[in-house]
């Protein structure tokens, strides 16, 4: 469609659908995702996903959307900048927007010292985002989420993942099936948890970890904390913060998990 | 004013005020900062802040802002639930918000085995608040702000600090006079920078320590990075994510400088 025309009605029915995308009954609905963004666009065609249609606004582009765009596969539809503003979910919109089949749930094929993040019930995006970011970068094996929280799929965790949630390996599984996997793959399962007496120095993390986080709130079932061992991150006495954010404890116990990997490391202290 | 009929009149001075005081300009002109929630309140009035001005509205009270409400100082106004809708800056108010005085900034009195953050022109607020939640448990002695990013006593990073920002030592500084505080109370700076040779695990993190932030996409100022020495976190090779929010940075940096001073530590692997 290039040489088209641009779409300039916010009554025409690419840019009704699109808006209508933004909610996740509609996505699972059509098995669709929203695909914002040169960064996460290119992560996603990275990750082997081929977006079915590239919605574009030249007058929006960024200096990456402009390389990016002759470059992704898919039909191409021209916005005007109403059109885009209209259905970006962003406040600077890069100018592409990619709608795509949802991804096949991929569980990872675990190497020997494997650490894959278990999350239960975690309902806010940014949160899935950060820990499907910094999971990639400690270089996790990949993360199941369980139960219906935030959708992986979504807009703002792909957008907080900055795309690595197209590379890493996601599942969703139910609760028993994801024991299952990990049972039967040798995981040991660590529970990350305010009140365990074991701090996560101290811990041995070697070997196929599995690293069950909750929500801040509700923190994790018993049947989880049951099996396998229990961290926790030691809070400085005497202070008025006396917990942490999911994200930020799942970075600093995955980076342990880095630490006690490295070739050089002789144990920690 | 308990027992005065609330107010409803979205064009009330007191309505008009408080939402023209979610700009920041607004704020500075008046010398005021606004706290939004129970625990924000509760941490300010911890931290020494006295609300001069407390607005609530017991439609909407959670059960601690409603528990917290009689203890509190300050003029009491009360909102009907639409006004309070109106001037909150919550998806899901609980019924509380105070107007204070900004508070003095402070400089910490740092202890021999002092840890400092020192933020260079971080905008995002979220960022801002999650580093002070995130200093606080791991028990830093204080932050400081260089130059104009984003406002620490902004409702934003007051809420993502779940209230922090009050009970932790925060200095909003030229580079100068940080760099010269720094350096009379004898402050080794570490730089958090991607491309530093050393990671943050081989550090020598011990003594007085300053650990310096920019922002993601600028980085620190060539100034900063040639005083003292310089970190990086080590990304897993292979991976899409090649970078970590900045938050994430500091809470590792943090928590590796917290472990390096436990009692019991025998020192780094």
């Amino acid at each position: 469609m290039t040489g088209a025309e641009p779409i300039t009605s916010l009554q025409n029915s690419h840019v009704k659908r699109l808006v209508r995308l933004r909610q996740r009954r509609e996505r699972e609905a059509e098995g669709v995702i929203l695909i914002e963004g040169a960064r996460e666009l290119s992560r996603a065609v990275q990750g082997g996903v081929r977006p079915r249609t590239l919605y574009s606004c030249p007058a929006l582009y960024s200096p990456e959307a402009e390389a990016l765009w002759p470059t992704l596969p898919g039909e191409r539809v021209e916005l005007s900048r109403p059109a885009f503003e209209k259905v970006s979910g962003r406040e600077n919109p890069d100018g592409l927007l990619g709608v795509a089949q949802q991804p096949v749930a991929r569980l990872p094929d675990p190497a020997p010292d494997a650490v894959v993040v278990v999350l239960h019930g975690l309902e806010k995006p940014g949160n899935v985002g950060a820990i499907l970011r910094t999971a990639d970068a400690a270089g996790a094996a990949g993360v199941l989420v369980l139960g219906r929280g935030a959708d992986p799929y979504g807009p703002n965790v792909i957008r907080s993942s900055q795309g690595s949630v197209f590379t890493l390996p996601v599942a969703v599984l139910e609760e028993t099936a994801a024991l299952d996997w990990l049972a039967a793959h040798g995981f040991t399962t660590v529970a990350c948890t305010p009140d365990a007496p074991r701090s996560y120095w101290d811990a041995d993390l070697g070997g196929r970890v599995a690293l069950l986080l909750g929500t801040e709130h509700a923190g994790l079932p018993q049947t989880w904390r049951q099996t396998g061992t229990a961290v926790s991150i030691p809070m400085h006495p005497g202070r008025a913060a006396d917990s942490l954010n999911v994200a930020t404890a799942a970075a600093l116990v995955l980076f342990e998990c880095a630490r006690q990997r490295r070739p050089a490391a002789g144990g920690h202290a």
